[in-house]
Order: structure tokens, then C-alpha cells, then sequence
């Protein structure tokens, strides 16, 4: 079924303990985007970029089944720019530059032709432009999945709640799980932000896993372990990409699908830390990714039962 | 099969912030017994305490199937006592008072009705006792289990290494791992340290679940998302007790079922952190281990296909 995605796309300047990029493809929108393109195409996405963007990144998206007609080229602006650097253990990181550049306005225009959509992923982006994407479609999607970060809790925390409460399936990371809620439990964190209106909600751990909870239920599923984890940047946008993407190639809303799209989630996300930005993303043989889910099959299930 | 567990049996004072506990039953062959009695009876305990400990904990500890002829009580002598303190994450501790007593020069007597035991369990202690007691059983059994801590590592290195070389199955925890490989990544620690000698090493990560692994296989179970960790005190200890307990009462040392294993030590560390110290552990029915067990088989197992 029909995808439409929303997220940045953009500049990223990284550095690692294992080197350095300048100027790479990023954003969560291209995140995103890639990794659910690997489960079902087109993917509709919708961002903007400033005429300093590389035509060649624009046709490497759409090499691998994204479709760009709602990407707006401001061609007297820059694109969004980031840049960070990460610490040994690769579980923290400073910002060293952020320049909104050409997402200080974004005015989220859907191309008439994605307007049939049926699954919806809101990348992390100001939460009144999340909430626009939904108000401007004429039908809501089956499902809309929102991803945010802990900025905007800091600076716009009624737009984010506003937002939250539109939305189907909400995914933060632990950190932002705890200061949303003002729980330190994440099960009592979980029920307090389902409370708010979505039904199903996604705690990501980094290293540690992700957490799907949904009323009672919840279900986790680990991240694959790594000899090297290379470059964190995306791993939490290549998941939801995963996630969504899954869902809407199965067209299947099911809690028992849903626990199938976080472990697919999870396998793409752990391609994406192999390499630097998007590289391993964009290099993906679709047989690998059969083949990484297999490995979180062996790595988690088991049989409850000796056969004896 | 036969279990022998060698452990501390001591007192334990604690303070988290859900209340405190002055002098209360604790120690690792305390925890691993009263956890491994779930699943295989008589635990034959070695260890020893002072003549200040409660006549009537003994009581308790053979009354829940643990065999203490191999309990040493030196009369005249005061018991092993630790006392700490948990922060508000429930992740870091400090600890306040360690008075060694009757570990400081603790002789690890067999008794001769152990002698047949087929599994061991060495319980945390220092590692010239743990080689002590494999050495003084006439046969050597059909696995052994360790579990160690940083302490070890930190002024008894060498022989810390000599006894993990002589053992089947290592459990530390994640920062253990690092400490003792050099490596940050736990795949790399975990070839490093299976290079040591064990064929089986289990990472322990709190909240963050255990890794089993094996050559080139790993395994991964949770731990259980909880609304609170009361007390996280002998966690580490109950979950070793659980796995070696349900190993010997299968009497299977496959891959497969130290999954189980895996799974049925994570439920009973799931219980001791409900509340102080053993309290959890020792009011436990048999029908609630089964239960949390299918708890675990909810939160990871999934089916990989589709059925259409």
C-alpha cells in the first residue's frame, strides 16, 4: 500500500572514533525513506532542499524507488545542515552545527498524486508541520506513525502533545520516553504516553533494543549485536523506515505484523551503523536484508518447550 | 542431576529508594540456592557463616529444598556483611561497609555426599577458592558455571584468569566484559574471554537483558520491563541460580536448552527485584515461575512468516 514520508533531508558533517565525512547525504526524511523503500516503492516523500543540494543524491533516491515529487528545491537557499561528533562508547555525541537553513519555513506542500496514501511516517521535524502533513490530506491514512526528539519537548511541548494526539504509533527513544512522561519506569512511562492518544508506542533503547508496547501488551526486540558499531547517525530513522515500511508492504496492522516491523525496523537500522550516513543503506542487496532478519530470528526466539 | 552451589551466605544491609533493610539473609550462594531450588532439589550448598547468623534463616533455606550440610558455622566468628546504597536510576550503587569475617580465610569443605554432583556453580568468591572446590571433587562434573565481578579483576588477576580456564560457562556483566577483554564491543570481548576457555560465555546487562554465547552463536533474552526495580540486590546471583537450576533439572547441556536456561534465569531475576533482598525469592509458588516464563515467551517470540 501507498507510503508517503515526511523528514528532513540534508546535509550531514560527521565524525567518529573511526573517521570523519563532510558534507554527506542526511536527514530523517532520506533515512527514512531508503530504508522503507527496501519493503515497498514508490515511497512518497515530501521535504525540501536549497539549490546547493547534489542532483546526483536527488537521482540516487530515485534510483532506489523514491519518489521526489514532493521534494521542493529552493534554489536561492541552502539545505538543512548538521553537524556532530561522537564519543568513544558511541552512545553520546555533541552537536557541534545545526543551520535550519531552508527548514526555518518549510511549508509541507502534498503533491496531489500522493493524496491516496495509506500509511503515513512523520520523520522528526517541528510538530506543527507533522501536524499539517495530516490535516492536509483529504481521507487519514490506515496509519500514522510520528517520530520526534527531545527538542521539541524543550521548546514546543503543547504543539508536540497536540501532535501526539493525532497519531497512531508514536516513536522516541528512552531518554524522551522518560521526559515526556516524568516517569522513569518505562512501563509506567509507556501507559502515561499511550494516555495521550496513541495506541501503540515505540521505545528505542540504541544498543539496547526497542520496546513496542500497545494497551497490556508489549513486545521487545534487541538490536543485532555488532563487532563495530561505525556511525550511529540515522540508526533511529532507518528503524522507523523499516517499520513502516514493512507494515505497508504487508498492509497488516496487526499487534503479531507490528512485532514482525519492529524486528525488520531493527534489522535495517542495524545495517545502518555498519557504515558512514546512508552509505551501507544505499549499497543494500535485498537478499541481505532476508538474511539479517533471519539472524534476529536466531538471535531472539526459542523454543519454550524441550522436545523430549 | 546433583547441583552443588558455592557461594557467600551472609548479611546484607540496603537502601534504595523504596525504604531500607538493616541486616537482613543475602550473598551470592544465598540467591543462586533459593533460585536454583525452583527447579532442582536438594541445592547442595557449600559456604559459611558466623555464629550470629539466624538459626532460623537456616531453617528457611532448608525448607525451600537446599541441603546445608555443606554450610560451615564458625561460632565464634561474625558472618560475611555488606551494606549499600542504590541511586535513584537503580543502575549505580555504592557501597558503604564490606566486612569480610569468615570469608577472609573461608576453607571450602566438600562434603562427601556432594561428591557425585553433576553441575556446579561457583558463585562469586575469590577465584583461588573457586579453583579449590573444582579441584577437591573426585570427578570432574558435566559443567561448571562461574559467575566473578571486577573485584577479582582488580587484585587477583592472574588467578582469576587460571580459574576461568577451567570452567565451561563464564557469567559477568557487560563492564566486566569490557575490563576483563580490553574491548568495548561485547562481540569482541566475548571472543576474547571464550578464548580464555569457557565454551559458553552469558553477558549479563541488568535492565538490558543477558547475552549467551557460543563459537559464533549468540542468544539474547531480555530482561522483563517492570513498573519498579525495588532492589536489585542478588539479581545477578538469582539469575545464574535459574539457569544452572533449570539446566540440571533437564540434564541437557545443548545450545537450545541454555536458551532456556537463558530465559528461566532472566524470570527469576525478574522476580528478586520486586522486592528487599530475598523477600521475593522466598515467598515464590512454583505456578508464578511458570507464568512469567510464558511472559517471556510473549515479550521476544514472533513469527518470522506471515501466515496468508
Amino acid at each position: 500500500m501507498s507510503l508517503l514520508v515526511i523528514g528532513s533531508v540534508a546535509f550531514d558533517a560527521l565524525e567518529t572514533p573511526f573517521g570523519k565525512r563532510e558534507k554527506i547525504i542526511g536527514g530523517a526524511g532520506t533515512f527514512i525513506s531508503l530504508s522503507a523503500a527496501n519493503f515497498v516503492q514508490p515511497v512518497n516523500l515530501v521535504s525540501v532542499v536549497g539549490g546547493d543540494f547534489l542532483k546526483s543524491d536527488i537521482a540516487m533516491m530515485q534510483g532506489k524507488g523514491i519518489n521526489t515529487d514532493g521534494l521542493q528545491i529552493k534554489e536561492n537557499e541552502k539545505s538543512f545542515f548538521w553537524s556532530g561528533r561522537y564519543f568513544n562508547d558511541m552512545n553520546s555525541r555533541e552537536t557541534l552545527v545545526t543551520e535550519l537553513n531552508v527548514l526555518g519555513d518549510f511549508d509541507p506542500i502534498i503533491p496531489e498524486s500522493y493524496q491516496d496514501c495509506q500509511y503515513l511516517m512523520l520523520g522528526n521535524l517541528a510538530p506543527q508541520v507533522q501536524r499539517q502533513v495530516i490535516e492536509r490530506l483529504h481521507n487519514r491514512p490506515k496509519l500514522v506513525v510520528m517520530d520526534t526528539m527531545n527538542f521539541w519537548m524543550d521548546i514546543a511541548l503543547e504543539e508536540l502533545i497536540q501532535t501526539i494526539g493525532m497519531v497512531d504509533v508514536l516513536s522516541i527513544n528512552d531518554e524522551e520516553a522518560r521526559q515526556l512522561s516524568k516517569e522513569y519506569s518505562l512501563v509506567k512511562a509507556a501507559k502515561k504516553i499511550m494516555a495521550m492518544g496513541p495506541k501503540y508506542l515505540i521505545i528505542k533503547k540504541g544498543e539496547h533494543g526497542a520496546l513496542l508496547f500497545h494497551g497490556e501488551e508489549v513486545f521487545f526486540a534487541p538490536a543485532l549485536p555488532l563487532e563495530e558499531v561505525f556511525d550511529p547517525t540515522g540508526a533511529g530513522d532507518t528503524f522507523a523506515g523499516g517499520f513502516i515500511g514493512y507494515l505497508a508492504s504487508t498492509d497488516d496492522i496487526s499487534f503479531e505484523n507490528m512485532k514482525r516491523a519492529v524486528i525488520h525496523g531493527s534489522a535495517m537500522a542495524s545495517f545502518c551503523v555498519e557504515q558512514f550516513g546512508t552509505e551501507r543503506l544505499v549499497d543494500l542487496q535485498p537478499d541481505e536484508v532476508v538474511q539479517r532478519v533471519l539472524e534476529f530470528v536466531k538471535l531472539v526466539n526459542f523454543q519454550p518447550q524441550r522436545l523430549s
